[in-house]
């Protein structure tokens, strides 16, 4: 049995190749939902939605988020209506939230209505949210504190940010202990270790689970840069530090036994072992590879 | 001030020629909320809806129902997951059931979602929801008792009407007493009497603040037929008499000064002041030919 911590697309097109490189039911994906929030009326899983539909594959490859062929008629009125509109809600994508929410409101748990839906797309590895009561995310910046989802797309990530906090202490959703207890091997996504792997590790339990685990990370920083989202200038803004593959080992400290990283990012590395390859993944042979390079990467090495 | 009681198409039609007839400010609807139900979560007004499109000019004309150039792709999508498929949302449509649903979730009334809405789409007259607070059309069939849309949609209106009920004793919304007394004239739309006109009067006080004013109502009967919905097969299976508009007459009884019915259908009518036009509403033309032939002949008479 295979974990693997995801935020959103880059953890999830990772999590796509081991899902690839392995029988899909013998993977566990547990899934962030600090980014969660409520937006018209919908709890809206942004995480989850991204693993969902990248494992389906019916993820915009291009757009970077969302549904392939999506519209959007919906927001198009909403901004008639004067309605906000800051945050982009597809049509295809509305039926994801409609459902889970309509679930939710009947008392549903976050993981149950997850389950249903995946099943319904054909998901064979099991993917369980972190937690079924909410755990928000939380930037506190220079401006004052942001919800997460306000502070990355409303705001565009510019604030600068001071630190990351996460409001609401929910238990590991049902099965995320077990799972990690139970696993072979533990990797984290090449997601935002602050505000995508964080909040998993904030969970009680869940340090002390992969603290007797083999925990490999893959590094979401190439050349000095992140190949999406805000995490090159969060580093030095949380650490001083340059961002670089060595800041997101630091950051993970003893809890890694492996770190896979683009290849001329070994700079600084000391502690975990390292491997270094190509970890873009532009396409879905990328992602294979790339599981399947740190999978075997992984298994060679000692448990922690 | 003219107030018009209306339904679906047929009385947001009617009420459209009244608006294009006079100062719109000087006309207030009173819709029918009867059929509202909850669907995917979303508090959906079908009537409420039909009225604001139509007088806001995005009604589709040939489908009868919903939005122009809808789409349905959240529909499509909600299938995939094997959610409910038989209410028909359109996308565009949903944004009007998200801002409402939200707006109601933050303890808003329907009154003012409704006027928000209204406002935003550059509806001029003043349309109130009958009631702020739920009143549920339950059929009573031979097959047992249904909720309005669970029975008309669902089940296309086939299980044969034993009776109607309205469950839920809402107050009339602020302003629909007011706007009743203040009115020179009370006009019942082309709408169906037992589930879109009976709603409006079983709520306390409309019966009596209508008794003392005058009011006219237009068929929905034309040669025996409804030119929409079940209501040809709901007369005779709720009376015993064939569909005509002296049934429709009768059916509201002492509360009519007078009826507007199409030429050929004055059979059987007696009580009321009758006028005998072309009663079925094509274009916006026939809209504003017919509510000036129903005010010019409705200003004619005597109050009741």
């Amino acid at each position: 049995m295979i974990v693997v911590l995801s935020g959103g697309v880059g953890g999830a097109r990772f999590l796509d190749g081991v899902v690839r490189a392995l029988p899909p039911d013998t993977v566990t994906a547990i899934v962030n939902t600090g980014d969660d929030f409520v937006h018209l009326g919908l709890t809206i899983c942004p995480d989850l939605d991204t693993v969902m539909y990248t494992l389906a594959g019916l993820s915009d490859e291009q757009r970077g988020w969302g549904l392939q062929g999506e519209s959007f008629a919906a927001m198009e009125m909403a901004r008639r209506y004067g309605g906000p509109d800051w945050f982009s809600l597809g049509d295809r994508d509305l039926a994801t939230h409609l459902l889970r929410s309509e679930a939710l409101a009947a008392a549903q748990s976050l993981s149950t209505v997850t389950a249903r839906l995946c099943g319904a797309l054909g998901i064979r590895a099991r993917i369980l949210p972190m937690a079924d009561e909410p755990c928000r995310t939380i930037i506190d910046t220079d401006e004052g504190a942001l919800p997460f989802q306000e502070w990355f797309v409303r705001r565009r990530a510019q604030p600068p940010v001071r630190g990351v906090r996460f409001v609401g202490k929910p238990a590991p959703a049902p099965g995320v202990l077990a799972a990690i207890e139970a696993a072979e091997l533990v990797m984290f996504g090449p997601s935002n270790p602050y505000v995508s792997i964080d909040p998993i590790l904030s969970l009680d339990g869940v340090r002390a689970a992969l603290a007797k685990k083999r925990v490999v990370a893959v590094s979401p920083i190439v050349g000095g840069r992140a190949i999406k989202g805000p995490l090159a200038t969060m580093i030095p803004e949380l650490t001083g530090a340059p961002p670089s593959a060595a800041a997101i080992a630091r950051h993970y400290g003893a809890l890694l036994a492996g770190v896979v990283v683009e290849r001329g990012d070994e700079a600084g590395l000391s502690g975990p072992a390292v491997h270094a390859t190509d970890t873009i993944m532009r396409s879905t042979d990328d992602r294979l590879r790339l599981a399947n390079e740190a999978l075997l990467f992984a298994r060679g090495l000692a448990a922690t």
